[in-house]
């Protein structure tokens, strides 16, 4: 242990190796709501590609476990440390490397935010779609987890803005991927299979990120429905109509009134209708003309009512604004209600009546409580589930994600698995797929330092 | 001999081996200038996943080199056979197995060719709207080859429309990626590394694509410039002005007098610009409303004066529709005038400009004629290189590839590796990217039967 401070120490500078007390809790956990913190050997703070590279040849030399973190703000354990292994913490690489106009690029380090980026960017006209409704979040985090968001219905993921990356192996070795271009067809697209993979293949130091002009003119439409039903229903007509919203999502009754509440938000929705109202539907649509734009309301919200809304709203923009924010903060609302934990499965949107009717019922079954919102418009509903007995919330959640999967989709549509969506993927996934996954894994990590736990059973995945 | 054609013949039924004289020749070669025509030992089709596998599990019985081929339209040798193996060639494997509007997806047989899908699609106001110029092309060739396209700037390329794969592995295991839904974040993405693999990690028997409303109106402008700099310099202004091109291409001036004369189109060009154009600029816009394609059109024929336009011509609907088809046979055009060679290297969108004025000193130095026109909106410049000396061709594309890199850029962006640029590949290529490719091929093939010969060396890919 000794030697093993003094070698990091080495390759970061002594105050930036931190281990015992001076390990601060922020760092011992993120937000999953099912995890126990756990504090690593030494949370270590490299300011550069070459001192990670030095960190990752200390630690394969000594077998040691590495979790790799940006702003903790994952949902599914993602950067939980381990007991017997260091913290990676990329509070020292927030760097904005470069922004490129002229090829609709940014470079940056894996800490750098998505506030701080957009920060950047917004003054010469340009935006990373890509919204996860976290702006504290780090890019690196983003990569890891292929965040998606609000906006993945209109812009994509992640996996759809990065076009390069510079990662180090566990063995220490510095390798690129791609590159200021957006399109490639020259051998395995290795940037591909390092998005999403949770920091189990390698720990990246660079990324390379497609941006594009800012939308200037936007409208919020808030359609409530009788029925959540109904809700999903229209998702598909409004997707083939081609509007081409930016945000469509559904926020359940309980949900509404949560993140309403708890912002102090007054949409104006008269208490008839909110009597009636069991879900809401919210469209933002974006584009470079405020005429466009407004003629696309009009024509949406006569669609929409043809669809059985109960009255179409267009709201103000102030309004508009502050119910996305407070969608954003559907999570922490949940949180603060004491939801046990939460479910993002994905699923092809038509399934989602479906799929939400029969986690009503089973829900109905056990005596728990789920509400529910999500990006409806792409297939990947969030769940937020009360029931406090581990065994029986378990059960419950093993059969939704069988539901899901059954239905055709997959157990997370952004939010990863982590440590603690694991045993659930493990038991859905198909064995060929997962052998597979596991001989890759061996393929960029052979000790199987990266990452331990997640994804992955260790043992297995090393085996 | 004798065991092997029993065998496949037991697989798939006797008319469905061919071999010896039945072998036609289409089955020897595909469209890459470059290639020698090979007679595989058999050609056998298939027609479906349980003959795809039982095939393969012959084939690992037997260590038997595998090629897979489409409609054989690839312009790198991609489906070029091996005289020690065999050919599966997806002719009975054609069916468009499900189109579902609901979910905006269509699944099909690697067979079906582009034209089909779109015939199947049109009548219900969808579009698949990756189209590399050749309707012929089967879906399965643009999946093994990550294939672009003029459309490529706007709606991207297969990559971000291919939502799931069916697979057959090197041992017969059939293996399913993705599904019906948009995005995911569970586990490696298996589905972007098979594609682009050019057949070298499975055999697809099946994919699921992701279609989109078909946008109705459009308008084609054609705007003639004094210097290929100039035209190369306009495109990241367009590209960052948010009109969205659907289309955005150069043709020099020997490549449109090429495919003008060759499809006998008189695009109404006053002879004096004529006279004084080097290069033009193609860019069509398209959209759900005329009148917003007409403003659009509007401000960018402004924009492209600022630029240094000679002149803007709004080519009418006939004639622009006939532009765009002529520039799809730019290929078949540089075919029929003898070019020796072609090159699709892609570049970061700003580097164009060096990079076209360094390949025309290096086309001077060593007496080669070379013509370009391409996707300058994606940085997917496509060259056609006159020089009939092998050697001397080599050397001069080992330069002209080098000089891409070193933009940073790639060697291909859409064409594919294959087996012609295979040894530009390697000598580019990184060595520590390209081991763990070569891991992740034996991972998927520890046999090294598939795609021999293809990206790799064999036995390099096998040792």
């Amino acid at each position: 242990m000794t030697d093993l401070l003094e070698q990091l120490r080495k390759a970061v500078g002594d105050r930036n190796v931190l281990s015992g007390a001076a390990v601060h809790t922020d760092y011992t956990h993120d937000e999953a709501l099912t995890a126990t913190a756990v504090a690593p050997l030494a949370v270590v703070l490299p300011s550069s590609t070459e001192e990670v590279a030095d960190i990752l040849r200390t630690a394969s030399q000594l077998q040691l476990p590495v979790v790799v973190r940006g702003s903790g703000t994952g949902l599914s354990g993602g950067c939980l440390p381990v007991s017997d292994g260091i913290l990676i913490a990329f509070d020292r690489m927030r760097a904005i490397k470069e922004i490129d106009p002229e090829n609709q690029v940014a470079v940056v380090e894996p800490g750098v935010t998505l506030e701080e980026l957009d920060g950047a960017l917004a003054p010469l006209g340009l935006i990373y779609p890509v919204q996860p409704g976290e702006g504290s979040a780090s890019i690196g985090g983003n990569v890891a987890t292929n965040a998606g968001g609000m906006r993945a219905v209109r812009h994509g993921v992640t996996r759809h803005h990065v076009l390069g990356l510079e990662v180090v192996l566990a063995d220490g070795t510095v390798m690129r991927t791609g590159g200021k271009f957006v399109k490639s067809s020259s051998g395995y697209d290795l940037t591909q299979l390092l998005i999403g993979s949770e920091g189990t293949l390698a720990v990246t130091t660079e990324i390379t990120l497609k941006v594009q002009p800012r939308l200037a003119e936007a409208a919020t439409i808030l359609a409530p429905f009788a029925t959540l039903a109904e809700v999903a229903l229209a998702v598909p007509q409004i997707v083939s109509s081609g509007v081409d919203p930016s945000i469509l999502e559904y926020i359940d009754v309980l949900a509404m009134s949560g993140i309403t509440a708890s912002a102090g938000l007054d949409l104006g929705v008269p208490d008839e209708i909110k009597a009636a109202a069991l879900a809401y539907l919210v469209v933002v649509l974006e584009g470079t003309h405020a005429v466009r734009v407004e003629e696309d309301v009009d024509s949406l919200a006569t669609l929409l009512s043809t669809l059985g809304a109960l009255d179409v709203f267009v709201l103000p923009s102030g309004a508009g604004t502050a119910l996305i924010a407070a969608r954003e903060r559907a999570f922490f609302v949940s949180k603060a209600a004491g939801a046990d934990d939460i479910v993002d499965a994905v699923l092809p949107r038509a399934g989602i009546p479906a799929y939400l009717a029969r986690v009503a019922t089973l829900a109905g079954q056990c005596g728990a409580l789920i509400t529910g919102c999500g990006h409806v418009g792409d297939g990947n509903v969030h769940l937020s589930v009360f029931l406090q007995d581990d065994e029986r919330r378990h059960a419950l959640l093993d059969t939704i994600f069988e539901t899901a999967i059954a239905a055709g989709g997959a157990v997370s549509g952004e939010h990863g698995i982590g440590t603690e969506k694991r045993s659930y993927f493990l038991d859905t996934s198909d064995t060929v797929n997962l052998e597979l996954m596991r001989s890759i894994k061996r393929v960029f990590d052979p000790l199987g330092i990266l990452g331990p736990e997640r994804l992955f059973d260790t043992d297995k995945a090393t085996a």
